[in-house]
């Protein structure tokens, strides 16, 4: 909050264009055989001699050791203190699939689950049912109706789906309602309880609704129950617009990024496929409509959750080779290179380690490092810095920022 | 604060296990000779190898240019910001001397004073009485009986003791009470004013035992009187188990940082003698029921107190030939070497100056250092951090953390 209100208080007006490339799960960590990262590894000339030009340091998505998901890990890029901006597990599991939710909406991340004669609950995952199956029971499900309120309910994948409640009649939704999951079997779900007086119309809304698709799914064993969990809406984050003076465009190819960049206030710009030569195509033809640019990387994430060192370093060098060039033919102002979070081969999953992270502007002070990686990084002049510190930076040195007191 | 919530929310059980090998005032500065610190000057063979394999930086154990007391430094190696846990000086002075401290009991640290015929205070220390002394007007206080609470009077060393009243009917004691010291001389002691209603009974207590106290000193001059300081209890803190889900043992040999270590639910741990020898047995013997330890080494800080450089050297010498290599044959998963502050020689102080801070783990990426020293650490990619993110660290590199946010 300090770090926006003091943003809010400084930016002043000026033509300026910032981007901050985003490589999902940039950081790595060391291969035996020669102790490099991937980025290490990779061959990249143009990020390389970005580097020499720049200052770099490792970005802390969330704190010190906290492993971050996508959505905190974006928040902190973007200079919300995830820990003060929550997004519902509910509103992200929906931004995940694309769906386009409106700022009344009630969303939340639906579980098909296996239940015994007694109604206890025997698989909290109904064996993992195909997504074929989803489809199917979803469809039945499309048809309870509930009063002064549309329903929406969307596959996710295997035994998770979407529920959406969008208001029709002018009342507010409130969603300060507990999970029904009661994390354990052999005990019926939980009703989903309001947490506070304004939330007991949706909770009873959504109470109604659990007990026609229970009634519904009865004889589809494995998945003849549900849980609902993470019941959330839009959180109403500032908007960037307000926060930074910032006209921001974000180009992302996958729903979840699309979705977080919108909670924003960014204006999601149509990529024509899902290649990071698209993705610069989209920079390319929306260049002279924003200051910001959010450029997001999707497949580096990707191939380090699949364990594939070599795909992850040979991703980076596609970008290197595409995307670094064509964004410095545009002669921003200020570039930010880095990542959410780092997803090292080696763990197969998000980690805690602090991301590389590259600021080239014609005012910073450059470290003359040799290369781009985690090692140089770490030796680099911005130090281990908080990641919600990036749109800060990028600010001041695009000289977007008028002085702090007199 | 927020710190140990996020902790306590994202802890999940594994069996990894975690040392933080610490070397009480561990920070030096340079000697004149040739510019080398006493860790630096110290012939580190295995602290070194291990440097090139880890991470380095500098912990900072309270804020920048803060100097701590040993109290808040050990607090803020174990993850409680010391600014926010304040541990009362009477508890401090109490664990001090190995008195074994009931959560119920109220320490306040003694002073001998002496006053003159009007009762006004002539010398705060009574002259800085010898210990011997001091023992034998301890003996004669302990004589003083208070209605429903059992009271220990102990020797600290010349005009200092320390009074633990600890209530035998049930009764709860409070210390929200002043200090009786007023500062300055020429005045009189003051009377032991409760700081809220509930700490009422228990200051007419103290102030009927001061008065008792002082009818018996009245004629032991310079001792003729007496302050009570830092009037406390044990202040409750989260224990380490409930908040990083680690069932931990404290391996130290002097009182004080066994009795910190009790405060925060570690096991403190028997050790059989006093050196470092006997610690590492302490350890090799309980190693398979702990998933942490803290390894104190004390007499790093009392060379450095003692301005004797090359004594302090020596002793990290010491630690380096017989303490890294026996926990590293224990195959820890992750080890931390570090100190609760610096004590530098040239200082005979403790002092404001950052902590060296390694830290390996199999997760790591390691720095390559050369050599385990201040300067490396400087260049390391731990940055400059607070002490108070050794223990995230830590436990992130154990793999005991669940990820933050979907």
């Amino acid at each position: 909050m300090a770090n926006l209100a003091l943003m809010r208080e400084l930016q002043i007006p000026a033509k300026t264009k910032i981007v901050q490339l985003v490589m999902d799960g940039l950081g790595g960590l060391p291969r035996e055989s020669d102790g490099k990262t991937e980025l290490e590894a990779a061959h990249t000339p143009n990020l390389d001699t970005l580097a020499a030009r720049s200052q770099l340091g490792l970005a802390v998505p969330v704190r010190a050791g906290v492993t971050p998901g996508s959505g905190p890990a974006h928040l902190a890029l973007f200079g919300y203190d995830p820990l003060e901006y929550d997004i519902g597990r509910g509103v992200l599991e929906a931004l995940g699939i694309g769906f386009d939710l409106q700022p009344e909406d009630v969303a939340a991340r639906g579980n098909f689950c296996s239940v015994d004669a007694d109604g206890n609950i025997t698989d909290r995952r109904a064996g993992r049912i195909p997504t074929e199956v989803n489809q199917k029971l979803v469809a039945l499900l499309r048809g309870i109706e509930l009063p002064g309120v549309q329903t929406f309910v969307e596959t996710v994948k295997e035994y998770r789906f979407v529920l959406v409640l969008r208001p029709t009649t002018g009342q507010t939704l409130h969603a300060h309602i507990a999970d029904t999951d009661p994390q354990m079997l052999g005990v019926p779900p939980l009703p989903a309880e309001p947490q506070d007086e304004a939330s007991k119309p949706t909770a009873a809304l959504v109470n109604d609704w659990i007990a026609a698709a229970r009634e519904i799914l009865k004889d589809h064993h494995p998945a003849n129950s549900l849980n609902l969990r993470g019941i959330a809406k839009d959180p109403g984050l500032p908007h960037f617009l307000d926060v930074f003076g910032l006209k921001a465009g974000a180009i992302a190819t996958y729903p979840m990024y699309r979705g977080v960049a919108k909670l924003v206030g960014m204006n999601v710009l149509p990529v024509a496929g899902e290649t990071v030569e698209d993705e610069v195509e989209t920079l390319r033809a929306h260049w002279d409509a924003y200051d910001y640019f959010f450029f997001h990387v999707k497949k580096t994430d990707s191939a380090g959750e699949d364990g594939d060192f070599e795909r992850k370093a040979g991703i980076i060098e596609h970008v290197d080779e595409v995307v670094v060039p064509a964004i410095l033919a545009l002669e921003p102002d200020v570039l930010i290179v880095t990542g959410d979070h780092s997803t090292p081969a080696a763990l197969k999953s998000h980690s805690w380690h602090p991301v590389p992270t590259l600021l080239w502007s014609r005012y910073g002070r450059p470290d003359g490092a040799a290369e781009f990686g985690e090692r140089a990084c770490g030796r680099g002049s911005l130090g281990v810095f908080p990641a919600t510190d990036e749109m800060p930076l990028a600010l001041g040195n695009a000289l977007r920022l008028t002085k702090y007191g007199a």
